[in-house]
Order: structure tokens, then sequence, then C-alpha cells
């Protein structure tokens, strides 16, 4: 059985978007062992996407529609396949609903054109959009499979997994089960990390291990096919635990989906315990990433940013003798942080941050240079020393994660 | 003159890494106005990348193959293209020196396949690789014109501006200058906005004008070629203007790299005026954006994340009464948390933002609406209800840009 890839935007034909969507496509099909031989852009045009169709289905059993689906009146990747295979669009009540919730909720009336994004190829099956409008389509003919999907990366990953590798599965008609877990790391780059497992990933054939860099953190992806979940599974164990025992500092958990804040705030939750901060060097980017998370009222009642001296002062009582003499940018002033916003609010945990996010240095500390505290109800304040590279936004958000790191560690204690 | 991009290499196939050179070429061809309406990814195999080839030569005159000129046994780019064009190889006697010395260098005698990265095919140019072993190779037919470039991205992208950019210039045989300007719209959806210029987008042809979302912010790029920068400049001035008289309330600058955040920042220190927020459902993201930016720590000595309702009392002094009659949700909270903030670090202006960020709806008040406060030393306090679609993050985004925005609208008067 082979697979091609069709996106479908002239804004990837005018290099404003780059195609990582053929990118995600692409590693599923290897890992179900699926041949992919081609991988096609092409315009929101009509005649030249039938073209491009026509010249796919005769070489690949398995044709991916990426992109197109939107609103407006240039997406017509529905359109032009149904037109091409001279079918009809059905409309999915679910979407439909979906599409006049949202514009209930925005308090806008909705422009007729909107509910193209409900129609997908009738006689096969709608692919539910959980994040976005535009709902998926398949369709299963004697010859070809198609999957039409969204272009947005954040709708379409979550497709791929859920709606897209199960039918790719059953297309298979395999017993074999594919089964991947990955673990997940933060505070080791992705090269060190790929020489600590290198002779895993060289000699490893069943499962596979493959590493991967996304949000700051890195993942290892073990994938296992065996005849049933359980036997995939059994072949998985062996191989993450020996991962885990040669990375454990860095391990932060398992699941694609999830990230490091998604961990602390699982964690603190199942000790009703609660945590504030207060930041200067990264400006609200810890408490941004906590209360991005839903559930997160239930730990985080309110922090400061406290980025000028005398607001240190002001708000959290920082002695301004301490900032003078130890400097802002110092272990003193993130335990002084950490504690005093602890106290204030009365919370379990508090984090401290002070640091050098640059472009320029600091009372002569180089960028990237951050002292991270951490305060525990009845527990000595503990402060780390981080030195990060990059530009200020990288250094802000290590930092933030880095916070995010120190707590995980303690709530594991 | 139309070109197309083809990008050899199993690898990208495979999903282990995503085509961006593609989009590098992409760039390049539409600052030159050449029309570009197919990418493609082909295999390192010679029978399927010629007829790529082939299929290629007959819908475009500029021909890119990128990828495969390595000295690996399938590395076969070259070979491929001469026997389709039933030319030879030559060897680029400046390549071939440099390959010797390479392996002179690491003291390593060089194996005969290596040479392969020398050549180019003969009757053309070999185009110098500055940073690789593997020459590139340019030839023109009578009906063709073949780019042929190494994969590697930061070998490929000082050829593409060093060898490439100039010889598609002469062959568009043209003075021309291409000049954009990008006009940046917040508060209004891409679709609304293409309705509101659908007439301009429809007819114009130079300057064109095409629209583009990116954080959050709608722009409008409008491109036109003339035989001077002056020239282009003129035309695009009186459909700039028109633009931006159809889009006023929602104008927030012009600039393809800046974002609203950094026009509120550069307003700021322009008055040198300081601002501080108190924030709720938005937990921090309208300090983080602001800190994001060099140059915060000039208009922002700190701010609030008051997230519980007795952190609001605590922190700010916010009347727990009147959050019990108006409920938290609501225009007098949001009009206190600006006002107390201000007033608490004594800045020229505060914002504070109360909502439901969902995915629960709050006190009755669904998921999207928000109250967003904007205080001024000696003026009125200004209170906007927004009613945000989308999950929790982008209402969480959008309600902190449209903190940005009503302050930009103010810094305006």
């Amino acid at each position: 059985m082979k697979a091609e890839i069709i996106a479908v935007g002239t804004e990837i034909l005018l290099g404003e978007i780059v195609n990582t969507n053929a990118q995600t496509v692409a590693q599923l099909l290897a890992r179900l062992g699926i041949t992919a031989q081609y991988q096609t852009v092409v315009g929101d045009n009509p005649q030249r996407l039938t073209e491009v169709i026509t010249t796919a289905e005769q070489r690949s059993q398995v044709i991916f529609l990426i992109g197109g689906l939107g609103p407006t009146p240039d997406d017509l990747t529905k359109q032009t396949l149904a037109t091409h295979l001279q079918i009809k669009l059905a409309q999915d009540p679910q979407a439909v609903a979906k599409l006049v919730a949202w514009h209930q909720q925005k308090q806008q009336p909705m422009p007729a054109n909107n509910l193209a994004q409900a129609e997908y190829l009738a006689g096969g099956e709608p692919l539910t959009n959980e994040i976005g409008l535009a709902v998926g389509s398949y369709l299963k003919t004697e010859a070809h499979a198609y999957f039409i999907l969204p272009g947005p990366p954040r709708e379409f990953g979550p497709m791929l997994r859920q709606q897209v590798q199960p039918r790719l599965s059953q297309l298979l008609g395999r017993q074999q089960v594919i089964v991947s877990e990955m673990a997940r790391f933060f505070g080791i780059g992705e090269s060190l990390m790929a020489e600590q497992l290198q002779d895993l990933i060289a000699t490893q054939t069943n499962p596979t291990l493959a590493t991967y860099l996304k949000h700051f953190e890195v993942g290892v992806r073990i994938t296992a096919a065996a005849e049933s979940q359980a036997a995939a599974e059994a072949l998985i164990a062996p191989v993450l635990q020996e991962v885990k025992r040669r990375l454990a500092p860095y391990y932060v958990g398992l699941g694609e989906e999830r990230t490091l804040p998604e961990e602390v705030l699982t964690l603190l939750r199942r000790r009703q315990a609660t945590v504030t901060a207060a930041e200067s060097l990264t400006g609200g980017a810890f408490q941004a990433l906590l209360t991005g998370l839903a559930g997160a009222s239930n730990v985080f009642p309110g922090g400061w940013v406290t980025y000028a001296n005398q607001v240190k002062a002001q708000l959290l009582g920082i002695d301004p003798q301490l900032i003078a003499t130890a400097g802002v940018v110092s272990a003193p002033v993130a335990q002084a942080m950490a504690e005093q916003a602890r106290q204030l609010l009365d919370t379990d945990f508090a984090l401290g941050f002070t640091g050098v996010a640059g472009p320029d240095s600091l009372e002569g500390q180089p960028v990237g240079t951050t002292f991270i505290g951490l305060a525990e109800r009845d527990r000595p304040t503990q402060v780390i020393e981080c030195h990060f590279a990059g530009v200020r936004n990288e250094i802000r958000q290590r930092a933030a994660l880095s916070g995010f790191k120190l707590l995980y560690d303690r709530l594991q204690q």
C-alpha cells in the first residue's frame, strides 16, 4: 500500500508557512510501515488540484489532502475532490451545531459560507475536529482512500492521531497493533540525549526509538508493533525503563500531549497544595503557563510580577539593602522573593525568579544568568543558579520551565 | 515565467526532516514576482525523479532540484538530470581542489566517489558552495533553466542568495524592483477583512493585496513592482491609505516583523509613560507579552496576577462586597482592578482583566466573556466588554492583546 501527501495552500507556495503537516503525516506513515514516495504542494486552484489528485491516484492508494477547508471562497479542497469523484458533499450535523454555538458565543451572526466548514464527502465519514471548526473527511472508494484534513497544525495533529491512524491500521488489514509511548525530559539537549541513547537508537528494531524536541522538552518516542496492545506494551516496557534510567535527572513524565506545567498542576492537585510566584526576568511567564491550564485556580491564588527593584521592596517587602549588597540577580534575592511571596499569600509553595533575560547584561551578570528560589512551608528554601543560552524569550521560557522542573522534583520527594 | 521546486530526499518522505528549503526558495520567488504553482518531494530514485522532472518541464520554465548531491551512492540528482537531458557531467576544478584540501586536513585518503560532489552539468555553470563540499549546478536550455542545489539549509541558504538570486534576476531580464508594505490590524477576523477589501484584492494587479494571519493580528501585504524603489512606493501609497481608511478602527501599525505589544511599548517610551496590570483570566499573559520585549523595564515596574477573589481583595484592596454584588466577571470589578493597580504603583496607565477563560462558565457568565479596564492618571477609567471565541488559551491571548489595543488607541489620542 502506497500513500502520498498533497498539501493545498497558496501560503505554502508563497513561502509564508512551511509545510510541517507533510512531515507529521510522513512520520505516521513511516511508523505504520506505509510507503510514501511523493509529497506535493499545490495552490487553492481547482484545476491544478484536480490534476495533482489525478496523478496521485495513478501511483498511490491512500491520498492525503491537507488544507483549504476554511470558510473563505478560495478554500476549495473538499469541493474539488467531490467534483472530481462526481459525488456530493453532505453536512455533518455535529459540526454545524459547533459552528452555530461558536458564533453564538461571539454574539455574531454566522455568514452562510461558514457552513462549508461542516461539509464532508457524501458516502464517507466526517472526521471530527476537536480544536477548530472545519470538519475533516474520509472516503474509501474501490481503488483509493482519501483523507481530507484542515491545515492548521494544532487542529491537524490531534485529528491525525485520533481519526486517521485507526483508519490507516484498518486499511492495512493487519492484526498488527502499533503502540507508541513518549517519555519526556527537560533540561537536556536533543543531541546530548541522542548521544546517551545512541546504542539503543542504532540497534533497536522493535521497538524503535526516535527523539523529538517540543516546547523546550525533549521526548523519546518508543514504538512497537505486535499482535496485541499488551504484546506491544511488553516490548516497550524494558526499553522505556532503560531510557528513564539513563536520563533520570531530566525525566518529567509520559505522554505525547502532556507538558511539564501540566505534570506539576496534576501533582499539586493530587496533594491539594497551592503555589504562588514572584517573577522578575520571567515577567509573568511562569504564572501565564500555569494559568494557561484548566484547573489552575485550584492550586494558584495569584502572584506578582516584580520587575523594578522598588516594586520588589514595595509589594514583597524585599529589603532594599539586600538588593544593594547581594545584587538583584543573586541567590539571596531569589530566596527572599520566594519566601516573601509564600508568606504573603500563605501558600504551600512559592517560586522566585530573578535573572538577566537580555539583550543587555545587568549589574555585570551575563545574559542568561538566572536564580530560582523555591520556598516551601516548614522547609528550607532551595535556590538554583542557571545559565541559559538563546535569545530573550528563549531564556525567559527556559527559566519559567526550570521553575516548574524545580517544583516537579520537589513534588516527587 | 513560472518556477517549481523539487526536493529530493528519502529523509523528507520519512518525515525525518521538514522541507524548509522549499519555503526559502518560495520566499525568494515571491519577492521576485515569479509564480510558483507546485512543490514536489520525491525520493532518491532515478526513475521517479525523472518522471517528476518531466512533469515539471511541462508546466514551468525554471526548475529547482534540491538535495541528493552528497558522496553516497544514493545521491543521484545531478546524474539523473544529466541522463534525462542527455548531457554529460563536468568536474569543477575549484571544487575538486576543495575536496582534496579537506581530506588532506583530516589526514584521510579521499574515496573516489567523493569527486561526484565536484560535478556539474556540462555546458552550464557550477554554483560555488562556500560552506559545504557539494557544488551546485546551473543550466539554461532553450526551454528551461535548472538550478541544482545541496540540501543542508546552511549550505543552501547562502547559495540561494549569492548564486541563484542574480541569475533569476537576469532570467527575468528586468530592472524591476519589488517593494512590499504590511499594514497590521487587530480585532477583526481575516475573512471579514477580506470581505471589506474584496474589490481591491480582486481588481488590483500592481500593487497586489494579500491578507495574512499572525499572532492574532491580521495583516494586509501590499506589493508593487516598478522601475525604482520610489516608483514602487508611489504605487503602494494610495492603496495603503485606502486600506487604512476602510479598517481604521482596527489599525495597529506597519511592518511585517512588528507586533501590537511592540507598538504599545514604542508609544509608551515615546511619552515616557508607565503601565501596570492586574490580571485575572489572562493570568500574567499581558505582562508576559510586555516583558517579552527588550526595553519593557522602561515602562513597566511590575504588576499582579490576582486569580482568586480573596487575592483581589488582599493585594489590590478590591472591596469583597463589590465582587459579591457585581460579580467577579463584571465592568465594576475590571474598573476597580485597573484603578487600584494604577494607584498602588503610581503609574500613568493600568489595565485590569477579568473574565471567563473556560473551559467552564463562571457565575453564569459564558466562556469568553471578558471585561478590560483601562485606568489613566487624572482621567476617567474606561471599561470594555468583549466576547471571545476559541479555546482557553486563545481567549486568554485575545484578551491580553485586546488590553494592548485599548491602550494603543488611548495612546493615539
